[in-house]
């Protein structure tokens, strides 16, 4: 009987993050005010502590991970890596597939890879409290959880529709001691505004980083968390692709081709970037970001300088982007309905060292359903994106009789995601059109840039 | 910085299960039909297979697990052992706190440990479908698990009233490809009677059982799977207390006292039999089962011959019960709800060598959201029982000064669970009294055994 787990020791967890920026051809594009300027620290640090703005910045290839960070990292870390033997044989496909699992963390997903590290970095420099807007409720519950670690006081505002209908993220959010609340709330101006304009206003996840911003803002002792995009946030991911690449040391095998899903970016780039260094020196991968169909910020997106949020509060970064205000089809991969991309990832695509395939909402399902059939775990609507695109890649293996060594990172557990698991069954989930004349109006609306 | 997991390689998931028939100062009181005569093999193998029935009447210590089934543990075994340092130092306790987390399998608990063999046993004799029932869905989604995973359809009798307020872990059962009715059914006699009385019947597990075993009785290609109570139940569990001795050699500890939520019997009997081993052999160590103490079968009930369903099909089994038709109060560790103990449980208790607990509902709650808080991980309303008494014990070293070594297992997590923690945040939970009276009635209804 053949092993199908690679697990590493506690002393494995890495000691630093890798920051691909050493290593990338350019140096990245810097954000800019809508003035045509780049944005300086000094308007970032009124909601971001110096350290993390540090790593934003920074192009030092290695940056050391604090030891109060790896000891809450134990609590899920190293998280093991598969070898989907099962599935193998149920494709009939002679391609090796591996992956690794972060739905172990006590979130159940990828996320708190970075907000461990974020509310630290925060309570270094004295905060006492973080606010953050969340959907679904996947950030939420993972900065809740890092929030209560360190001792800092977390406030989370919920998008209204989402507090309403998913209210189990929200109860676990509160186990771990956060305040939650339904966004739209009269706590703040944009909240108000909102509110005065529509009492029943059903919030937006526009609108609740509107509130979060505007609370860290105004006062000393609260800060802002952010749970992708942004460069720091990448960083801290990058613990995935690390530890995987130990394990595929530990097992004598190196992937052919890897692959992750792909929204704000941060679970693609924390997959890849760490054989992209490899990929630099000289080796033969290929790194695959899998977004939805419906909303295909990569493979159907203009490479532009745009707000990273609906309202246009955020600096301008140079990404693909659909147009910020551009209102993704409701599919039930929450994680993956935006409108860009981490600038990293999208200048690493322009420069053609990455790849991006889009798979329909129905497929991804249906990935999903074979892979807990054969695996046992049941998978995030988001994971189930890298999983559509590994199946694929190892049906074709099959076609064309090639052994591949295919991997891909699987970002979380379904556990919270079981009724979008009903639609499926009951046959109600639909596939959207690429809605390209939504994009082509948003598009209209791109930030112009004074030269 | 200091380890926090104990993990183990693939090497090290047992080979053997552990009966601790072996080492019991008396063999086992046999189960008996209602003339008071013991039932025979060939009664069982209408609805269990033969290799099954051999477990279940075995006095070996060691029974081989066969490698197919050791493959499918490979997908959660071994599971981690924690040093919970964060809780110790919340509670400020001496005590050094262990615990073993089996919430990692696929379907979120220790379950998956027993029907794996039974669904590979059923197809060993080439049993192809497999009934059973469930309450919530914790056993329910196991066996389908299993089922998908040996290529055996299986058939779930839900409750009814589950089967609508629950909808999730029946979509995990859909997601594993099992077939999932709401109980009762027009399918069987049993479900047919209860329908004619009461067209709105909400279902209960006692008739949900009922069902499961007369369509399994009435057909050869079907068997029935139960989830708790037996023998050879218990026997498949070991593997929990089993890995937990090699964790406790790795980091050279060992426990003064091993502490499992106990309903049916079967996540006490794996955790606890294994050091019941070492103490027939001279060690010490104490072993606690936590009961809900508005339920407390091994607390407050009467050792006796009764049935172990509520309708009374089943064999009669010696064991502290309730009686049989009593009806636990609506507490939210469903698993708990059970009016007696597996029988081998019981005679042990009977004889001194376990103990036993009971707690109330708000106060494992509290315990749940403590350990959530420090640990990360929330666990399910059952295994809050053994968190809360394992907790006080550490509470009473703080006391002492006491610096014993505790340990328990955590049976699952609470994913599925957030509903009854939002009712504890809300204050909505109620503590019930112990229902004399309720069991005082129950009792009178003992089966009388023909002399």
């Amino acid at each position: 009987m053949s092993d199908i787990k690679v697990l590493l020791n506690e002393s494995d967890i890495p000691t630093h993050w890798y920051n691909v920026v050493a290593d990338m051809p350019k140096p990245p594009l810097p954000p800019l005010a809508p003035d045509g300027n780049p944005v300086t620290p000094e308007q970032m640090l009124a909601i971001f502590p110096g350290p993390l703005l540090e790593q934003e910045m920074s192009g030092e290839r290695w940056i050391p991970i604090p030891e109060e960070v790896r000891q809450i990292y134990k609590q899920w870390r190293p998280t093991p890596m598969f070898r989907a033997r099962r599935l193998e044989q149920m494709l009939g496909t002679p391609a090796k597939i591996y992956y690794k699992y972060e739905g172990v963390s006590p979130a159940g997903s990828h996320k708190v890879n970075t907000s461990v590290p974020q509310a630290f970095f925060n309570k270094m420099v004295g905060i006492t409290r973080l606010t953050t807007e969340t959907g679904a409720g996947q950030w939420g519950s993972s900065i809740a959880f890092a929030g209560q670690m360190f001792g800092i006081e977390v406030r989370v505002y919920m998008v209204k529709v989402s507090y309403n209908q998913k209210p189990f993220r929200r109860s676990m959010m509160q186990t771990w001691g956060a305040e939650v609340f339904a966004s739209p709330t009269d706590m703040t101006n944009a909240g108000r505004t909102a509110l005065a304009a529509d009492a029943n206003n059903p919030g937006s996840l526009g609108l609740a980083i509107s509130e979060a911003v505007e609370e860290a803002a105004s006062r000393k002792d609260t800060n802002y968390s952010l749970g992708s995009v942004l460069n720091h946030v990448c960083l801290h991911q990058t613990v995935i692709g690390l530890e995987a690449k130990k394990q595929f040391e530990k097992v004598g095998d190196y992937p052919d081709m890897v692959f992750a899903c792909c929204g704000g970016g941060s679970n693609f780039a924390g997959t890849a970037f760490p054989f992209l260094a490899d990929k630099a020196a000289g080796k033969k991968v290929r790194l695959v970001a899998a977004e939805p169909s419906s909303c295909p910020s990569l493979t159907k997106g203009v490479y532009a300088y745009d707000f990273g949020d609906v309202s246009g509060y955020t600096p301008l970064m140079k990404m693909y982007t659909l147009g910020h205000d551009f209102m993704p089809p409701s599919i039930h991969a929450g994680g993956l309905r935006y409108h860009g991309d981490s600038p990293l990832v999208c200048q690493l695509y322009n420069e053609g060292l990455i790849e991006a395939v889009a798979v329909p909402q129905i497929a991804t399902f249906e990935a999903g359903v074979q892979f807990a059939r054969a695996e046992g775990i049941i998978p995030a609507p988001e994971s189930c994106h890298a999983i559509r695109a590994c199946i694929d890649e190892a049906l074709r293996c099959k076609q064309s009789g090639e052994k591949k060594t295919l991997f891909f990172n699987l970002s979380g557990h379904g556990h919270f995601d079981m009724a979008s698991y009903d639609k499926y069954f009951a046959g109600e989930l639909v596939d959207y059109d690429y809605p390209e004349a939504a994009v082509k109006e948003a598009l209209k609306r791109l930030p112009k840039i004074a030269a």
